[in-house]
């Protein structure tokens, strides 16, 4: 059987931050599967697109945008059922995840159920939390520093807790949690330690001083990154 | 003046697992830096050497394996003043960093000196964080998780205090730690949750039972990954 499932990392935007392992994969593939929103397009298809395979079905899987991902387990499901039809045919299927699959992928839930039945073999990307640092010419962390990934719709409370015990921290996901996090980051005294960037790498890309962020404006892809000693080589 | 830096990710080990973009900076490089052990061979290079152009001049850059990294700092300004020569006269740049150039690498003490005079573009690579995961099949973080990156040569009760309060975490530089960190993880009854792999998506790649693993043998580029839930997706 030649048929086999990959998950590729298509990189944080640019479509050149794509590593060749996944560019060639994505050359071989037969079905292409990929996120989309209800309404509007594919960040990932996009992303990838320059380096689609001239032939080629695709299945989009349409997320809900939901904060309860259990209702998107039935949609999930029902895309791994048509994976498993494509690899019954012989087809070689490529799943494409935004920046790397396994952090905080959505790609993670699909290989959960397709990995009781087939081999999946995952293709690390560039993150857009390592993407992010570049831009901004901010190091995350160095030496023995703690490093500590946040999620924005975290309360107050546990964002302090976990921000008083690291060196350095990200938060993702900030969207509409944004002004409460920015009022957060005040309080503690590490505003003028903080940069802020919107979709790094992408066409869109924005990198705004923190203090003038519109919170109607922030996105779901921007990220905030703080080191305590504001450069991390200090 | 077309002279240029650039600080390159080479990825983790797979030399394909470079992107495309870091890949065609490397193609215009007139100059290579790179880190080196005092002794034995650079493994950015050989990580990068597929990729180098075929006539280029090359500057290890060797580092002391010392805990205390402010006598390489004398390193690093010797490094920086022959790379603003190179610039002097017209010479691409390109500094090649395993993994992620933000992510501990030891690049960013290089950028901080070069920053002060020139431009530095930052390209990002796939950290080994991300590979391990891919290779290991473990989620690092899904939703609202807290994910943390924690430096084995931290004391015990620091790290605990770390792991009490994460939801995923990864243990990183593990080396001559490993045995007094797996019984922190026993102790704290996560032993089971733990998943080790040794110089993920480089040709001596190795996944060991963590119960297996002799500490003599553990490299620096090991790492432990822990999901508390024991996979992510849960």
């Amino acid at each position: 059987m030649k048929a086999k499932i990959y998950g590729i990392g298509v990189g944080p935007g640019d479509p050149d931050l794509i590593t060749i392992k996944a560019k060639q994969t994505l050359a071989e593939a037969n079905l292409v599967v990929y996120p989309a929103p209800e309404n509007g397009s594919s960040i990932a298809k996009k992303i990838a697109a320059p380096h689609f395979p001239k032939t080629c079905e695709e299945l989009p899987v349409y997320i809900p945008m939901s904060t309860n991902r259990f209702p998107a387990m039935k949609i999930y499901k029902s895309a791994s059922e048509k994976i498993f039809n494509a690899v019954l045919e012989n087809k070689t299927v490529v799943i494409l995840c935004e920046g790397d699959p396994f952090f905080y992928g959505s790609f993670m839930y699909l290989f959960g159920l397709i990995r009781k039945r087939y081999n999946v073999e995952v293709i690390p990307g560039v993150s857009s939390l390592m993407a992010s640092a570049a831009i901004l010419e901010t190091p995350l962390a160095a030496g023995d520093d703690i490093l500590t990934v946040l999620p924005a719709p975290l309360a107050d409370d546990a964002l302090e807790k976990q921000i008083n015990m690291a060196d350095a921290f990200a938060i993702i996901k900030l969207g509409r949690h944004f002004s409460r996090i920015r009022r957060l980051l005040e309080k503690l005294g590490l505003l003028e330690n903080s940069v802020y960037i919107e979709r790094a790498t992408m066409k869109n890309e924005r990198i705004v001083n923190i203090a003038d962020v519109v919170e109607s404006d922030v996105p779901y892809f921007s990220i905030i990154l703080v080191h305590k000693r504001n450069k991390a080589w200090l």
